[in-house]
């Protein structure tokens, strides 16, 4: 199957985000050579505030599609949604073989089993250490350290050097679960000689060192021994397992059952048990129905909600919509999260909820985050030494401040490179450049429309959203062209109509002249009788309130 | 007028608050004793991300309106828009005399020019220490220090007892212009005797003291020192007329020009120089068509859109429509500003624009908060030693973490009262307590429409948002009541029409059966025809997509 090429003319390795960068979560990365393409990643993300109504955002893998017979597989970093999410509705398109650690593939499972995918993949768990050939390729597992377990570096060794992909990171010397981030093995290839090194930029403006999520241990027993008369909620991510771990080891030394509440948190903790990386002794974890038989003081409750997602369940406890668990002064909450940039508003409000109900609320010093602060990344780059830096993960200025540290750490300034979703980087020993631009970019799924939502549909609800919509109906007569019925307006989100008859009332009797002075004039062409119809109404509604809703014409002949 | 009571039934005051407390902007706050209302302040709060197409948002004045006899005036604590920016809209309806300190009512002047209410209120500018009689209330003025020049607190003495209102407030012992806020005069009062203290809480979960905005002058000497070879553009609140001035000083000292860019910013700085607030030496002040006549590193730019306001100078360069400047490699932006909660992920937004081009973007530490902290919280409770401590301006969490503040510094738990809007408060010597409730909540604004955008139409507008609208329209022959035309479907925001011809098709045959059954069954009625089209549609829409556009069944009569 492969073409050799002469030995003269060596080939490049290309490099293609289909999706990441500056477009936060949907991670997912081509890298080609010659006849073979893997596939770092396959997130999704949530959409953004100007796409109204869409559920979630998929990349579009055209080029993937385009280039099928050279697909060889998937490889992941770790379970999170920005990484994995996206994957069933991607395997639908392309099915091929996936590969990752342990916990990424219980989670991806459990999505396969809700797309009825499960069996129709073929699959591999791989072992930190592990390789595994792919084509062209051979990608090397390496273990790292971050907010979820067993979360890969990988190095993608090719004919045209190593890149090592870091995923999302951080350096963590005493992790909760597992080991430390195999800083010997990023030594080792660095020694060896890499071509590009892909690191995580996600905290590349603050500087220092990110803290370990072991310090969260002290953190929580120290809460918990000044909060001794109360109820204890805590509300983290659910795919934190190490931070639930460490909950329930200061709820069994403290005397307190445990409730998980929320089904994401339960879906994980699930998985993280079977699979061994999260250790629940006997008799601590109670549901929630059995909430009611301990005193409030012997119990903790986990939960969804630290981001204020107005579905999840700490906020329907804040807002009084939760069956089953009632806040008072009785309830001391800890939000173990930071908030994700947008969220901070609906973070508040639920807080604002919750000291309402007589609750305590703590919102600081219960969080680290998962991803290598300046110090970090320094390290990572001194250990691989990279002929050139591609930061990813993060928004333009994180790129931005990773590629200075990178210049400082000596990186020559033109072989670092901030690039595109959809740039094709080509790079060898002797140069890198991007040489095209792939089809890329996001897919908006609405229900079960996947790309049916396009630029059109979204400029039109966000007409309505503003200014609402008047939809003026009329009959002609087929033989006389003359009006048969109407003009008749119907509005919605637009005024309320009981409120306003009189315009109403104007606007129905300026329509009624302006059509009837059409039809003496002789304009028979529904498009111009409707294009009259808009400005004439537009114009009188603008006039009136100074707003300008969607007008939508429909003409019916009898 | 006064209808003296029986001296044994002394008379209450009341305080209703029509806007402001949790509901953030719109302060608003009534004091009514016995024939007299006196109004402290009246401002407009911009829209929720749930008010779709609102403007802006006004106080419900029903129970002043209810209560215009009683009503003597309005009195202003500065020229913040959630202070005054509803008194137009407010003036329109109850015309009363308005006093306020003088750049306050300057800029209050701008505001009633705008609605052409120039000369048709009576107004009175007033000094610091000053006092002013209305009914049965003596209104005094008192100086303090905020983000906007010509603050004041006011002691509203009234013959129940004294209440300190502190209005948006900070202990600045260093203000740029004017004197240090007026601790003996708190001192005094509180000796004499304070019923109730209403205070700033915005910063009251923070500890400590705020930074003076003097300190800000030796951060943009020293920023200016270190980017002499690059322009400089600022991002700052228009109204901070002393951050403005200590811009313009370093750009004096480092001979650099300064433009000013964004209406709001112009008319403040053209009003604060015009009452002599703000000193801007000779030919230091160029226009923006001047620009290009100065080397980049001779000029500052001070512009609005430190909020990453879409519509703001600062965006429009970020986003390439600036119509005169153009942002790159030779331009440092500095934001001397910090977010207002929801404004972040806007703002970030900006950075990245500005960072892709290539500019320096300097975020941190050219700010500081016009909002008292812990230690001068305590300081005012401190010196005015209330009886009844009433916390206000700020979110819920910010009111409560007040309140814990005043049970620490002496006031007895039962005496510390947080209220809602409409709250009426009646308060004496002997006791205070929540009585009745007033009509009062946001009014919004919509274009020229006030208060015609109502709950259902903001559902509406949700709706459609989310998911659009699909509209079916048909025409009934009246004698035999049987389909003359239709029906026929249009949509918007729903799916783009060519890429669901077919579920159109397909939707469009089930309504034909449908009425056409309906017609077989002797249904008449429309409001019946109606129902059945909406459910068959909605079911055969939701099946197929899973979504649920508003539908909207139109029928004529021909």
């Amino acid at each position: 199957m492969n073409k050799k090429k002469e030995m003269s003319q060596t080939s490049n390795l290309k490099i293609i985000p289909l999706g990441g960068l500056e477009q936060i979560g949907m991670n997912i990365t081509a890298f080609e050579y010659e006849d073979s393409i893997v596939v770092v990643d396959c997130g999704l993300s949530f959409p953004a505030d100007d796409m109204l109504g869409i559920d979630l955002v998929i990349p579009d893998i055209t080029y993937l599609l385009e280039n099928s017979s050279k697909v060889k597989g998937f490889v992941f970093t770790h379970g999170h949604e920005d990484h994995i999410g996206a994957l069933p509705y991607i395997l639908k398109q392309i099915n091929v073989p996936i590969y990752a650690t342990r916990l990424t593939m219980a989670l991806i499972e459990n999505k396969l089993k809700e797309h009825n995918l499960t069996g129709k993949i073929k699959k591999k768990v791989v072992k930190f250490g592990q390789s595994i050939n792919l084509g062209a390729f051979r990608i090397e597992f390496i273990k790292t350290n971050h907010s979820i377990v067993d979360a890969a570096a990988l190095a993608i060794h090719s004919p045209a050097g190593v890149v090592v992909h870091t995923g999302d990171f951080k350096v963590d010397y005493t992790p909760v679960y597992g080991d430390v981030i195999d800083l010997q093995r990023f030594a080792e290839i660095g020694k060896k000689g890499v071509l590009a090194l892909m690191c995580d930029s996600t905290n590349a403006e603050r500087p220092g060192f990110s803290a370990s999520e072991r310090t969260l241990g002290k953190t929580f027993d120290s809460i918990f021994g000044q909060h001794t008369n109360t109820r204890i909620i805590i509300a983290t991510f659910a795919s934190n397992v190490d931070r639930v771990q460490q909950i329930i080891n200061s709820a069994y030394k403290f005397g307190r059952k445990v409730v998980v509440e929320g089904r994401s948190m339960v879906n994980v903790i699930e998985t993280a048990s079977s699979i061994g990386c999260l250790n629940i002794p006997d008799n601590t974890l109670i549901n929630v129905e059995q909430l009611k038989n301990y005193p409030e003081e012997k119990t903790v409750i986990i939960t969804t909600g630290s981001q204020g997602e107005s579905m999840a369940a700490l906020s329907r406890m804040a807002f009084n919509m939760h069956r089953k668990i009632t806040i008072g002064s009785k309830d001391t909450i800890i939000f173990s999260s930071s908030p994700i940039p947008g969220n901070e508003k609906a973070v508040t409000r639920v807080i604002n909820e919750l000291t309402r109900k007589g609750a305590e609320v703590i919102f600081q010093d219960a969080h680290v985050s998962g991803h290598a602060c300046q110090e970090e990344i320094k390290l990572i780059y001194s250990l691989v030494k990279p002929q050139y830096a591609i930061p990813v993960h993060g928004e333009y200025k994180h790129l931005k401040a990773q590629s200075r540290l990178a210049v400082d750490l000596g990186v020559e300034k033109e072989n670092v490179f901030i690039i595109s979703v959809g740039d094709i980087l080509e790079l060898n020993k002797e140069k890198a450049k991007v040489t095209g631009k792939a089809q890329a970019g996001p897919i908006l799924v609405d229900g079960l429309g996947v790309g049916d939502v396009g630029n059109i549909v979204l400029r039109d609800r966000q007409h309505l959203a503003e200014d609402g919509i008047m939809i003026v109906v009329m009959a002609l007569d087929e033989a006389s062209g003359y009006l048969a019925s109407g003009p008749d307006i119907v509005s919605r989100g637009f005024v309320y109509v009981r409120e306003s008859d009189e315009l109403m009332d104007e606007a129905r009797m300026i329509l009624y002249n302006k059509v009837n002075e059409c039809m003496d004039r002789g304009i028979t062409d529904w498009g111009k009788l409707k294009m009259a119809i808009k400005e004439c109404l537009s114009d009188y509604v603008w006039k009136k309130t100074k707003r300008r809703p969607m007008i939508l014409p429909i003409i019916l002949e009898v």
